[in-house]
């Protein structure tokens, strides 16, 4: 059974892992046949936004045990992630990715990355193993993967631009459609920067699920 | 296109909404052609219970904001439900169920309904219109419906007894099955009172809406 590492940025989408994406992620690995393990950084989130109003409130909340919410208790430290035990790495997006795994939310393309986030993401790709990323979590890959690695976070023309001035090649795709970059075996898929619904959702994940997995050797 | 109303009770398993649950409900609500929209009290939560560590944290949290966080913003107030816009009722579980929309979790078969949640509930019975509850939420069909009213909640010993004492009829059920009130058109299912995965509360909670769309007029 292959086994894959899923990172998570908290819960709820404006500032933290897209909820949907995470649970359509977890229901394809499973119904693919892989084992999963969940982590998420041991950190304060950016902020927290109030979903109903859109608005910043003025509670702390801490990125690993919002991100409990999702998965019933299990998830563990990023710190724990030792890339060895696992065949590849997927990340679902959401806001927590750009504020909480990195600052491309403030930075744009100056932004840097989260040190446990790029330790790990570059431990995945020192190893050859696959991965794959989703909605705006592919603006971490320029850090990780450097120069001319091809993604997608869709069509959003000032997002691509960002990635593409930090060194990586943005390739537009919709939302129910993967990219993938064979050279560094990873996977991308626009997911929520493009979906109107779940099923647009679930079929760019459950693709990018399937050839991360075929990848996985 | 069978338009149908989602009752949240937060989200996060330990005192909210099983997120897992409502993912699966949304999913299977548009898979199978229906429309939705989610709503929830506009109340403050029993409490926050720290999701990695299974404790309860000082934070006070507002479930209607909460819930937001599963919707990306999309849903209402309870008190705007009107039964006459939807064809059927389903409400996922989690302890926020027995937290916020009841007190089962403190009063056990002495427990009281939230005014609005029993309100639109028996809307929903007296209008005769299908409704599905899964998880631990069916602990509040005797109130809704009265006494001999049939559900399961799986086969928790102390739930159905207490669910028996409440006037109902407790049926065991397993994970991946659904039991049918064909009288009083009530479908219900365990999902994570027994679900080991993903899988197992997708089957359950898929059957369940297939059901409650079928009975739909």
């Amino acid at each position: 059974m292959k086994k894959v590492a899923v990172i998570l940025s908290g819960s709820g989408v404006f500032d933290g892992a897209e909820v949907n994406e995470t649970v359509l992620t977890l229901l394809h690995l499973a119904k693919q046949g892989a084992s999963y393990e969940c982590f998420a950084p041991d950190i304060e989130q950016m902020h927290t936004i109030n979903h109903l109003k859109g608005e910043e409130s003025s509670d702390k909340r801490n990125v690993l045990e919002e991100a409990a919410r999702i998965t019933r208790g299990e998830v563990r430290p990023l710190s724990d992630l030792d890339s060895t035990e696992f065949d590849a790495l997927i990340l679902p997006g959401g806001f927590g990715v750009a504020k909480n795994l990195c600052d491309f939310a403030v930075k744009g393309a100056d932004m840097t990355v989260n040190d446990e986030v790029l330790k790990v993401g570059r431990a995945f790709v020192d190893a050859k193993k696959p991965a794959g990323y989703m909605c705006i979590a592919p603006v971490l890959l320029p850090h990780i993967y450097g120069k001319g690695v091809k993604v997608t976070i869709g069509n959003d023309g000032e997002v691509a631009s960002a990635i593409n001035k930090m060194g990586g090649e943005h390739v537009n795709c919709g939302v129910r459609d993967i990219v993938v970059d064979d050279k560094h075996q990873l996977v991308t898929t626009p997911a929520y920067m493009l979906a109107e619904n779940l099923l647009d959702a679930e079929e760019g994940i459950s693709k990018l699920v399937e050839k991360v997995l075929y990848m996985a050797a």
